[in-house]
């Protein structure tokens, strides 16, 4: 945890806040300031500032809040994501939050097993609170916005172009021809395409070309998607800001 | 697993061969192939190939070896980390492996726990299990040569030199001036530094600096180390292939 993430709702309008629960365990067990000494907070979709330690309990914490800047921009990279099995989702919502990932679409696809959809890591309060653990990581205070769509068809044909506006369309496919640097990014940000292990099927693969998904190889090796995705979005960045052919 | 890693000494001089235990299990629940079906196989440390399924039994599959390929040349990419703790730990030999890292060294910091040294992760036998079953999914059969070094200075000051020899040297650092594209590749291969939770000390950064390593930023994010080593490489891999400044 290198913020604490506030609600906007616990802000009293002098900023002085009393911490319990998790946040407070991890301040007292962890972190063991001293009463003057100053931590990173944020508030959810707001301010990154400092905490100053007024008072520490040993099961609270109090702080003086004081909010200064914005947080950091968001990444220029967006994810269209053949839904992942629960234990390698969480991996996936901590780092694409801590990486300020845009906007993050779980999908169905051929290879992605139904019961996935069933998980209970996917209810609202549940993702909230991962996509939470990442900002805290991250130092960041604006989550992915994430879209769950269990059908591929549905979603690729009318959904992609109001989902994505302006991003630039990539694929990650190991039997893409050429290397990321064989593309010329033409967007402010791209969307990146992540399959399932086993990878997209032909159909689902020809479906996002027709899209405008283009593909590029990550090379001859397959990386588990919680490895692929961080790994592809540093490299997605990187090519943007500095182009390419 | 999308390769069945083989030791060399299980290779008969016909190239037939009856797996048991994990890897049986693994191809008979997951992969359920049919007689006559072909399975991506490799050697540790040699050549890539296909078996051929001769038999399935309940808890064996006996398979005709053929080896083909050279396995993928090295990642250019060596990685010099503060040793995380052992379940992150397990996480970054995985993804080190299937990314075909070539060299990792596990150092130790003033931030890192001295107990994470005795972690039974450490022992011979489970790091390579560990490394193994990132070649399985990286489909690689060379595992990066992994050294552990307890003691920063001595390592810093009297190893680095045999230990990455050729190697441009990086240090992916949040307080760094510029971002890697400021930085130009002069090496076919680079060695990033990747501090602890916590950062690097003044003294360590101060170390490597002085060793010529050459910081660069990831931006005002924080990424878990799981989630930065392969975040990094990519960005690495990319730099070296194209260039930049």
């Amino acid at each position: 945890m290198n913020l604490i993430l506030l609600e906007p709702s616990e802000l009293s309008p002098a900023g002085a806040l009393r911490l319990t629960g998790r946040r407070a365990a991890h301040v007292l067990e962890v972190l063991r300031p001293s009463v003057g000494d100053r931590l990173q907070v944020g508030v959810a979709g707001g301010l990154l500032g400092t905490g100053e330690v007024l008072a520490l309990a040993p099961d609270s914490v109090t702080l003086q809040v004081r909010l200064e800047r914005a947080p950091p921009p968001r990444a220029p990279v967006d994810l269209l994501l053949a839904l992942p099995r629960p234990k390698i989702l969480r991996k996936v919502l901590h780092a694409a939050a801590a990486m300020g990932v845009g906007r993050l679409v779980l999908l169905g696809s051929w290879r992605v097993e139904k019961s996935y959809f069933g998980s209970p890591l996917l209810e609202a309060g549940a993702l909230d609170a991962e996509l939470r653990l990442g900002l805290e990581q991250g130092r960041d205070t604006v989550a992915p916005e994430v879209l769950l769509r269990r059908r591929f068809k549905p979603f690729v044909e009318d959904e992609l172009d109001a989902a994505f506006p302006g991003a630039q369309r990539l694929l990650a496919h190991p039997a893409a021809a050429g290397p990321l640097e064989a593309l010329a990014p033409r967007a402010p940000r791209a969307v990146v395409a992540v399959g399932p292990e086993g990878g997209w099927t032909p159909y689902e693969a020809d479906a996002l070309a027709r899209h405008g998904f283009e593909g590029f190889s990550l090379g001859p090796r397959v990386l588990r998607v919680d490895a692929a995705v961080p790994y592809v979005a540093g490299q997605v960045e990187l090519w943007i800001r500095t182009g390419s052919r």
